[in-house]
Parts: C-alpha cells; structure tokens; sequence
C-alpha cells in the first residue's frame, strides 16, 4: 500500500494551531486532496471559511456562538459534540485528509470516548489533524506528529483585542 | 485611525510555521486584505503555491532548491536574500499583510541589517508575521505576539519522510 496514514496533533497554548491546520488544508488542496474540516465548539464565522469553501472544502460545525465555562460545558453543547464525532467517523470514509479543530479539549473532558477514538485512528482512511489545547497524552501517544505551540507573548496580554484577518 | 498594525513571530523547532502562516493568509483573504507572501532561502515548489495564485496571492521566492548548510551559506543565496528584503519593504506599502517565510534565520545569521528592520517595522503600514526559527530576542521584543512551536514528536524522527500534503 502507497498511502501512509499520517496522526498529526497541533496543540498549546499558543496562536497558531487552527491557521496551521487551515495551512495543512490548502498544502493538500494544491495536491487536489478531498478535505473535510470539522469544527468542535466553535460556533461563530471566521474569516477563512467562505474562502475555504470557495475551494471546495467541506466545513461542519458542531458548536455555539456564546462563550461558555470550559469546566462547566452546557448539555445542549455536550449533544453537539458527539454528533461532531459520529459526522468525523462517517467522513474519514470519505475524505483524504480530515481536520478535528479543537477536539483535543473534548477528548481532554472525556466527552468522547477513549476507546472509539483509538479505533478511529487505528481504522481511519484518512491523514487525520487533531487540533486544541490540553492534547492527552494517550492521544500523543498514538500520533506520529506532535507540535506543541507555546504562547510566549501575545497582543492580548497587552490590552489588544482580536484583530481581523489574524485571529479571526 | 483605526488600523492597528500587528507584528507576528511564529518560530520554534516544530511543524507548522509556515502552514499557520498560509493559515492567516486565507483568514486575512476571507476579509479582503491584499496579502504578500515572500518565502526566502526556499526556492521548491509547494501544494499551496498554486492555490494561494489562484486565490490572487503574490508570492515571491528569494531562494535556491538545493539544501545548502545553514552555518556556511552560499554568496549567490545571500545575494537573494538581499533582493528579497529589498522587495519585503516596497510591498509593505502595498498589501495589509505581509508574511515573511522563513525570515527568521535570515536575520539570525545578519545577512538582514537590524537597524534596517528596525525602522521597517517601525514605518510598516502592513501586518507583518515573520516566520522560521532562530529569531533573535530583538525581535521578539519588537512583536506583539510571539508564538514558539515546540517539535514534542515528528514522524522524521521516527524513520517516514516528507508527506504530500502534510510537509509540502
């Protein structure tokens, strides 16, 4: 077999992981890869995506607008998550290259099972990119790629507020 | 006047620099912001290049394909290096974002004049992110984020090469 699976994890608390991720994307694209993006959590519109579908990029969203307590996470967004996850098994049939934005920190509060994650990986098709703070370390365990993006300054201790085009 | 200019270091020995550059570039896009991407010391073709074109995106190249030894770089490759700096500060009077491929190492080893940045950042009209490793503390403190990608595990490391897609 030709295809070698790739398991790249983007995590830290750094800027930098989703636009990495959004990188990836468009590096597979030019070598007319099918991608598929699933984001976690995040709800609101940001600036990539109609360009990103523009191209040709399947974008699900299984998240809310609002801000919520990461350690209090709403039910009604705990359903969203493990609908995320059933679309994620479906699509890594389907797609070369499959991005999890911001999984990590549900995979981190246990709202998705270890064990079908590990299967996933063992089983997907697809390169597969889990992206998000607080990556287990079983889940480091089973990439063969881990980058850890460390925030070593950042506009936002200083009094910014999030620009657009940068990190929106 | 509302714009707030934004200087942006993504360095660190880890995978991702460059792809969380393309990153910014499509979220920047998706806001209609003219962009410039000049990647110097790398002179191969990548899967993004021919997107990022098709998305109307300038990219320059000051580099050579062949790999060359960081610790004794070649006259001609300085040379370009040269030229692109010459070309970096006529764009940023041009574009509302310029990204800096792999700068970091060019300022690193002085082949960039300092006091020249300086000033150049200084005077930019454009959001600047400068990107590679090795980027000096001056720099860092001239920035208002500065993002290290740690490499925690990489495939190269463990014996598999360069990936379609992923790496290039």
């Amino acid at each position: 077999m030709d295809f070698k699976k790739r398991v790249l994890i983007i995590t830290g608390n750094g800027k930098g992981k989703t636009t990495a991720s959004i990188g990836i994307i468009i590096r597979s694209l030019g070598h007319k890869k099918r991608v598929a993006l699933i984001k976690f959590f995040k709800g609101q519109k940001s600036g990539e995506d109609k360009i990103l579908k523009k191209l040709g990029i399947e974008i699900y969203k299984f998240g809310q607008e609002q801000f919520f307590n990461p350690k209090k996470i709403p039910k009604t967004l705990k359903r969203k998550i493990q609908q995320g996850w059933e679309q994620t098994q479906k699509l890594s049939e389907q797609v070369d290259l499959l991005i999890m934005d911001e999984v990590n920190l549900a995979l981190a509060g246990d709202l998705i099972k270890k064990e079908e994650v590990k299967n996933f990986i063992k089983n997907s098709k697809a390169h597969l990119v889990f992206t998000g703070r607080f990556a287990p370390l079983w889940l480091k365990r089973l990439a063969d790629t881990v980058s850890e993006i460390k925030d070593i300054k950042h506009k936002y201790q200083n009094g910014g507020g999030p620009e657009k085009g940068i990190e929106w």
